[in-house]
């Protein structure tokens, strides 16, 4: 707790994966004076308090936010409109009002009527997660070398912005700064299309007469563990995602439609060159990737490699 | 090599990532006398020697297969066929043939009308890779707890068979034994279907308008990351892939398609109640995955954690 703190009060509201990550690289950086939390289930409050890294654990929403200068809502995207009333008569004077959500245009939609014209709202959403959630999930290192996307509705008092430009970045992030009508069309494809393929073709293997469930699940080293992983993200939040960001991803969706239908038909074809061409270029876009730091170069994602021993017993 | 060679003589034709980890395997388990290679493009040849894993470079397939007692060709599958009638006046009597093809209906249909009735044909199908290729991409543990399937045509000599078996125990793979046509059906859902719409969509995002290459880069920790490892997998093995496993992959993507227009559907409807509930389908299977030990439990599949810093510098 040696560096500075940015804030003297933050509250988190929700504790999964994000809140979670968020308290405890807060504590780590000393961002903070004070973290208090709040969940929507007594079992999440009370395992929060078990963990032992807020300093407190507010048994409601208003109680939470109460003298905070910086308020967080790391919940659903669906429950954010809901929560931003609550909150809102409890709200200090000159607080930072912001959320994690995956899709903005929505959020910014639900919330920004609630809010008091002294509050500063500046909606944010770190582009990290992992398949796990709940209150154990989270961890101090998730946001290093991510990416953070702030949309400010225009007109936000900039100094709030960049606190929590600072804040963000104490915590590993960078920070980009968006319109929410942006952010959701660059989320739809990097991260709301890949989610919805996954989720489809792990249900469509699920489901299949001719191989068993048990066959998919020993044989899925050949590339299909690669979507189960984030085919196993959670449910609320990705069925909230769908529904606010609706437009955005139906149109996504009908472009990759077009695409798979042209190499669909190259196959039927037999056509090689097509296919060939293809393929060469989306390795380029890997490579991308991979050289500015947004994933591992080690083969297999860096796997943990098991040892060969001689002679097997 | 203190342990006991299975083999005399293992004659590698190609030495990509796999055939250069069959090498890397072999030799640290010590599975066979000498270890012959050969490649089609002379700089691949000019590299195996200078990595010094087998014992000898072949300029040849005839000149690599003379003598051998295990022969697998680790090349594409659209080459197999030719390659089988070219080696085939050179094996040995009582050589094992062998492959590493993804597909297995095609590659016997290809092989198996060269190949002399003395030599003994196993193909195999070792279910690992990662998304590198070329000589400098093996390593000898990449087979370790993956699984291996053979596809012995009916009244192959089940010694033989037993015999290969024993090799790919002992590169650390687990074996299993399948008809070529229900293997092929088990991989396209496993593997080729995934590739498949992997292909697509990074392909996708590289075309849109709205939303830039470098903006697709660099939020790709969202999800779209995880489909491009496999949209970087080597452009020859998989044109091949698809047209040699195209009854299957069509098949399989019909019923993807079905499964998407619904998920869509859903989304178009705001029907919340329905993605819910395919959602938490799709987390049980990942479930099985992790349990049976073909995936990492860790978070984001163990990608290194980065340190958090105190005071930014």
């Amino acid at each position: 707790m040696n560096a500075t703190p940015i804030f003297k009060k933050v509250a988190l509201i929700g504790f999964g994966l994000i809140g979670g990550s968020i308290a405890r690289a807060a504590r780590a950086q000393g961002l903070a004076g004070e973290i208090v939390t709040t969940a929507h289930s007594a079992k999440t409050r009370a395992r929060v308090a078990e963990l032992g890294i807020v300093d407190r654990v507010a048994e409601t929403n208003a109680e939470a936010v109460r003298d905070a200068d910086l308020v967080i809502l790391c919940i659903p995207v669906g429950a954010c409109g809901p929560v931003a009333r609550e909150i809102a008569p409890h709200l200090k004077a000159g607080a930072i009002v912001s959320d994690v959500g995956s899709v903005k245009g929505a959020v910014v939609r639900d919330m920004a009527p609630h809010l008091p014209a002294s509050a500063h709202f500046v909606p944010a959403h770190p582009v990290a997660g992992t398949e796990h959630s709940g209150p154990d999930s989270g961890f101090a290192e998730l946001f290093i070398n991510r990416w953070c996307i702030l949309t400010p509705p225009q007109g936000t008092d900039p100094s709030a912005v960049d606190r929590l430009r600072a804040f963000w970045t104490r915590l590993g992030a960078r920070v980009e700064i968006m319109t929410p009508d942006h952010h959701d069309m660059v989320l739809a494809i990097t991260s709301h299309l890949p989610h919805l393929i996954a989720y489809t073709i792990v249900g469509t293997a699920d489901e299949l007469g001719q191989v068993t469930s048990s066959e998919v699940i020993n044989f899925s080293a050949g590339g299909f563990r690669d979507f189960t992983r984030i085919a196993a993200s959670d449910p609320t939040m990705w069925r909230d995602v769908f529904l606010a960001n609706k437009d955005a991803v139906l149109e996504m969706l009908g472009t990759f439609n077009e695409d798979l239908s042209k190499l669909t038909r190259a196959i039927r074809r037999g056509d090689g060159e097509a296919l060939f061409e293809h393929f060469t270029r989306t390795r380029a876009i890997r490579r991308g990737i991979v050289d500015i730091g947004q994933d591992s170069a080690a083969p297999d994602f860096g796997r943990p490699l098991a040892n060969l021993t001689k002679e097997p017993e």
